[in-house]
């Protein structure tokens, strides 16, 4: 049983059936395709505004495209410490940018303030220094943690301050959604998001996300961007094919439901052994401290997960997915109830 | 009736087939997966020898990688003026190797030859010149033509003297190899390839590529350069299943041989009304001069095909691929017979 | 002597006073000093209009920050194939655009032409294709030939209407000027240029450069990208007081009619041994084809200058300068009369 | 008197006169000149062994190609969060290096230590992280302080374990040698150091800095490097020209102990009056607490200096130089000490 992380799955049922349908027959290459344009009309409605769509096969592409195309390479990227644009990505936003710095924040719970990014903004004007540039938010956070449409909110009011751009990797945007509970709009653009790494590949897809741009005019740049580093898939239906299957009748919302689901039900397992989870567990991802015979004897078990030192010595990660089985969390929770330690 | 490309068209049933069944189960990710270490090893069988491999999912991302992983920013890399990556890649080899320089080159048929190679190398040592650094050949090239070992064995040759890379942009590699009819080893390492990007997606992938290194010392660089250019995959077993399933049963080569054989069929329909094609056919590309008139009627009767100003100005490019219905082009060659021009 | 290059020279007497005068006590770093603001507006003057300056070190740096300034990562720049950027600067430009592509253009005696300029743009808006983004004139040429106005105005006419940023680069820039005999603003600005490369270095500064902007909107972006090439020297009067000597009683055009006038009777001494120059003589080289034993006689005798075999394998180049003597020139003179071949 | 920066000086006379004397006659250009010969040569007997020399005008230029000639685009750069190469020059080593990600740490008055360094470094071999690179020094510290061979020692013993390579920033390296009374051999590659940033613009040059290589091997990219960022000066002798005057009758010592002196000076006035510098002053510049009246006062007087937030809200920074004169530092003193506050 694999809690290692949400990408260790395949595709739903759903989205195989999609790309297998897609296949069929000729159509033109690069996005000048039917399906593609079915999503951007799509996201156009889920987003309640005129959105431009740039699939792409990756989170690490999408969030290094859509920083490149807002960020100058004297510019200032301003997020978490533990963002996974900074420790992630083997410097992708820094190679597609052109060198631009990413400044680490230090948050509770791996969620940025606007007073911690306020505090850190300066040397504007300042020829020696990095210009302010953007602030990027991880939807939900690296933590597991969500942010509510009012924290972002004052956090794009200081960027707007600032002439910040704002980015959200929503690499587990779906997540963050049904916890919050809101529309995707006041969640994103509503809030004062520009731009959003759409996520879809830990939720269901096999390789599926979209820079998605509230404002159209960085969309021309942006598709220069996206080919020349070799992200404009030739067959571009095979993305757009998934994300529509994504979107239809709204499986990344319960897909996000039962991850997030499933994740207060091995929480509540490991809470009632006396380990409380190490962060709220907002969305599809459980920490907590667990102690080195009690991991091994999960091992044992065939329970996989990754320890996480960055939140302590034992620390663990457990991550559900669209496809976790009910019966393999409640096998954890049987395994910690009769664990002997 | 669509001729404009092969990626024009999904994927081959088999390759669909293998993406089905490769979603089902957890399993590790970015690579570490059962597909992608059988798409290694068979890979070596193929090539007979060891090949480190890299599976992305475009031909410009698997040139760019492999050239900046061979070339450094002051590199040279010399090619013909008609090379993909030259004049199609929108700048990805000089984004991702940080600003190499394309040499372009003069040759017949899309052909680099080893004479105008050698006559062009210079600067070596110099510190005001970009340092030759590679010669990247398109097999097939641009113009639909092929190398033959002893021509890629003289170019390396003139290569090996001024220290330079091999690389081998083989989007069309399968229709290529069962032109010449040798073995794989025969018409890249063995000739002295150095690095191949292997093509997938135009003959029967969705979207499936891969650099091969016929050498293991540039592999850990290469995975760093894949990462931080936002091409490592996250189920990366979406292109290895595609991949595995291009290998089996010697799929790749039937689809290349029945995609080369419809360009035959289809250059010996443009022959019979006169339009002797402008480049000879050797791989699954017909080039011909099609006059204004006939071409509008081909297109009013619904034929798709590309002008190809490169040639001429009423030059047009037909592609075939794998899944190319012969009773489309025998429809093409009773459109030509009945022409009224 | 040495007639290699005009870079072989030391700095002017006058320079090197304003050098010394220059040091004396403190003043605000980074451009905040008097010189370089006497620099603006002295430029201003010169060029009849408000100009941002950025005084720099190097001709590769001005040329390779004024073009990153205008032309994007995806873009092409079009250039003669001799021109200094494209074959002598390792690939500056690259580097500093973050990978643009220069676009080597064929045109007799080393200058492009309006016909062949508008002949070679393409692929305006297609995804595939650098985009073109800028045209690069050197004034004088490498073959040290000139433009004129109307040639200017009508490759910038062109550009006008492709949209692209038009660059001079004017390493030689008074050696044109005196030449032509027009203005500083009808040789750039009036004709069309956008942004040019002043050199100061070849002419009798030590070591001096400066982008001078004729619209200051990329100013602000200019001085991030001189900065984070570590080309804002922290002691800036050390350059500003030298251009400000350069341009004070028009110091850089008395060296420039020296030095052309000087490459004027080389190039007689040569004709009146039969020895006619291969290319126009307009600013201060001289191209002949200097047969071998010819050439080792001089060298023999102490004269230093360098084959160059673009224009053929006998082909030798002579440059003047500001300081060249004019004893010098004779002994040349005489040493051609009197060789024995 | 202004005790802003260290570079608001001009250059000593001796440097002076060493521009002025070079710049008699021809001489080859870009380095292959006898004053660049000399000053290699010249400073291989100071660090007691052989170096490569690259003579550049900025600091920033060197320090950003030093690294980019020791660390990958994929690299970290661990350095403390004062140091210049990140927070005051506009992204340099991230542009010239192609991406590489400078990691900021924390280190009590502007030192690194090695037991911090030691718990930082992590991700080697993992391909989502950036990849352990390089640890830089700054000599003086951007708060004033030195390193003793034995600290970086110390540094330099995590940097092997962990293969990085040891860069300097020895923008005021001979403020520190001064201080430690060791030799340049002691201070540099005998206690581990690779590369060092040897400047000498802030010590009594006008512009002249110098990469120094300790190991030959990377000398030829350094001199495409160099190049290719517009960065090789082509009368090279203006440059080592400079530095040998620097080096000659060990003026640069001299200058050093002056600065260093006078800074003692200087803190000896302030903590007369109570204010003792917020920093050990241990090479030219002195941090002190400056109640907002008094700073006020020094500035109708004619004193200038920078405030220095970082130290805190009335932290201010004076810095001495090589010709700051006594009178003035005693008029400092003096004003303090009447000073109605």
């Amino acid at each position: 049983v694999d809690f290692r992380s949400d990408n260790v799955s395949g595709a739903h049922p759903a989205v195989l059936e999609a790309i297998v349908a897609a296949s069929r027959g000729a159509t033109s290459s690069y996005g000048a395709d039917p399906w593609s344009e079915r999503v951007t009309a799509r996201l156009g409605r889920v987003f309640e505004r005129e959105v431009a769509v740039f699939p792409v096969t990756t989170g690490t592409a999408a969030n290094a495209l859509a920083l490149a195309t807002h960020v100058p390479p004297w510019g200032a990227v301003y997020c978490h410490r533990e963002a996974h644009i900074h420790v992630d990505e083997c410097g992708a936003p820094e190679q597609l940018t052109g060198g631009a710095k990413l400044i680490p924040l230090e948050g509770a719970h791996g969620k940025l303030d606007a007073g911690t990014l306020a505090a850190s903004i300066g040397g504007r004007g300042i020829v020696h220094a990095v210009q302010p540039a953007a602030v990027s938010l991880s939807q939900a956070t690296e933590a597991g943690t969500v942010y509510r449409p009012d924290e972002i909110a004052a956090i794009a009011e200081v960027a707007r301050r600032h002439r910040l751009v704002v980015h959200m990797d929503g690499a587990r945007f779906a997540n963050a959604l049904v916890t919050v509970g809101c529309t995707p709009a006041a969640l994103t653009w509503q809030a004062g998001v520009d731009v959003l790494s759409l996520g879809a590949t830990k939720n269901g897809c096999f390789a599926a996300e979209a820079v998605v741009l509230f404002a159209p005019d960085k969309a021309e740049e942006l598709g220069f961007r996206r080919k020349r580093a070799g992200h404009l898939v030739s067959k571009q239906r095979l993305l757009s094919a998934q994300l529509e299957a994504y979107l239809t009748d709204d499986l990344w919302l319960a897909n996000a439901r039962h991850a997030n689901a499933t994740a207060q039900r091995l929480a509540a397992h490991f809470a009632a052994v006396g380990l409380t989870p190490l962060v709220p567990v907002e969305a599809n991802e459980v920490f907590v401290s667990v102690p080195a015979p009690l991991a091994a004897q999960l091992r044992e078990r065939g329970f996989s997960f990754y320890p996480w030192s960055a939140l302590g010595p034992s620390a663990c990660r457990f991550v559900t997915a669209f496809d976790t089985r009910p019966e393999d969390v409640e096998a954890l929770g049987a395994a910690l109830r009769h664990a002997q330690i």
